[in-house]
């Protein structure tokens, strides 16, 4: 790809790290748009309008950098950053189905504009489409690692479904639920990235468990998110998770350490789905009370560590000063 | 395989032919809870529940002769056969939460016994194991036709979701929605067991067009039992289809046929879905006085004659001829 190529001087903060690869994350939404082309012309619609109000595209640049990080990246492998897109962009259309949400990103969702039967079947249509562009690769490792994922992602979100409401679910767990749920998918960009640039089965290992760490430590810092207000989400509803007795880091760590009544009271709260704003506001003081969003953040900060780690071995090029950068911003979005 | 080798003489119904694969389709049975082994327990006891409750298995055995008659099946190869099951069951767990149905095969749905969550999750993950096993034969003729069936399917449901209440829709309009919601699965089913047996490219192509015929053919079948009532199926609920705002091909004909007035009331009750017995009972009374029951049959017994000279230019085997009877049978599944 052609451009002025950015230099480790150049890169300091993630509004650095997009401006550089902005040319290659603009074919990758080039890519995005152009094939949704199904003759069922409402599923073109419904997709668009979804993938528009999509969000960063943090896995597109995630395989970006996985394939300069161990050669480079032709133009035609940047469609794979797009089915990626596909697949995450699939989740959420079931995900806002099975939660009845009916806001994403401040927008309305697809379930509330065209229904839950539209939201399902375009839903189904990214998975499929996705899985029929990279099989066109005919790339025996692109398939393994995206059908892998998609299958974990399914198991991450049923043991959600069966943690729901269980406040005494361990934290191993737990992690078993984000590891599948979120961080497969960010693993599964680096290393298709990392065959795209032409690495070796080692280093293909290397990115896949960088991004695993990556995505348990995104994971992680967002279950805190929703416990933390402060300037930049000032408005914002905390709270969330637990309105729909979905069982975090924080909360899992407040429910182990606290005294049994308020146990008893926590486990009876997260079952019931009856939060106040005072129960919520007494909950965010417990937790901080007993350092749990400061733990939940040490241990997002631990997977970004062991991210680091995993990058070692490389040369010290632009694409591993910007994953470095990346990996910052996972547990600090704020910046 | 072992066993006692079927003769064409052997074969004289569909009886004969589920009794002559039946070993093999034993593997395939035994292939289908075998793998249903996910770390989310709530995931295999669901997917076995709805998968021991499954139908006939028709797609596998179409599958095995197809291999068959270009060669043969090694048992290996029998896991191909669960996997089409696994996709067939997703789009019917999908279906189910879709069509709000609480009953199929006179069972319980599992979104009736589950919940749409894990309905919509279990569909999700069978669609993304069979992906994820088919992969894993590193055979990029398997990937592709598997993935292309799903993107069908699912385009083919929406293009019926876009069709529902319009009796208006054209019979092309209606014969790709066919195509693309059940016929294109039963094709693929075909040419994966060409593939399997060694068929030429011309052959593979022959078997997908068989089986694109034998798919068209057993829809309009079916739309047309939903109008039928006989011996065998007496106490069967009819008019599931139209009560859904559902139009099959029956009614297109029907609506295309009928007097101006007639078609001014029949929209109105598609539209309104407020159909009682007296409203089904006068409408297949038109179907009989116009001929429509017996135009859909006609053109199913068409799609039957096609798929019969796809079949011309194989040899003479028993394959051959347990896939002709298996073409009867789809016209005519009371024998």
């Amino acid at each position: 790809m052609s451009g002025n190529s950015p230099t480790v001087e150049n890169l300091t903060n993630m509004a650095d790290v997009w401006e550089a690869y902005r040319e290659e994350l603009g074919e990758v939404e080039a890519q995005v748009h152009k094939n949704l082309n199904s003759e069922a012309s409402l599923i073109n619609t419904i997709a668009n309008q979804i993938m528009v109000s999509g969000g960063k595209r943090i896995r597109p640049l995630l395989l970006i950098l996985s394939a300069r990080l161990c050669g480079y990246i032709q133009r035609e492998f940047l469609l794979l950053g797009s089915l990626i897109e596909y697949i995450h962009t699939a989740t959420l259309l079931h995900d806002d189905v099975l939660d009845e949400a009916d806001l994403r990103r401040g927008e309305k969702t697809a379930r509330c504009i065209w229904g839950n039967h539209a939201s399902i079947l375009v839903g189904d249509y990214l998975y499929s489409q996705a899985m029929t562009q990279i099989a066109s690769f005919h790339n025996h490792g692109f398939n393994e690692a995206l059908a892998d994922a998609c299958r974990k992602m399914t198991e991450g979100e049923v043991l959600q479904l069966c943690a729901n409401s269980r406040p005494e679910i361990t934290e191993p767990e737990y992690l078993q639920i984000v590891e599948y749920k979120t961080a497969t998918l960010v693993a599964a960009s680096c290393k298709i990235g990392a065959t795209v640039g032409g690495a070796t089965p080692a280093e293909q290992s290397a990115l896949y468990r960088f991004g695993l760490n990556l995505g348990m430590a995104f994971q992680l810092a967002d279950d805190c998110l929703d416990y933390l207000a402060d300037g930049a989400r000032l408005g914002k509803t905390l709270g969330k998770d637990i309105r729909q007795g979905m069982v975090t880091l924080p909360l899992l760590h407040l429910f182990q350490t606290c005294k049994d009544e308020d146990r008893t009271w926590i486990k009876s709260k997260v079952q019931s789905r009856d939060i106040d704003e005072k129960d919520l506001t007494t909950i965010i003081e417990y937790m901080h009370s007993h350092g749990s969003l400061t733990y939940a953040l040490g241990r997002a900060q631990e997977y970004i560590s062991a991210a680091s780690l995993d990058l070692e071995p490389f040369p010290n090029n632009t694409a591993k000063r910007a994953l470095e950068i990346v990996s910052g911003y996972m547990v600090n979005r704020d910046q």
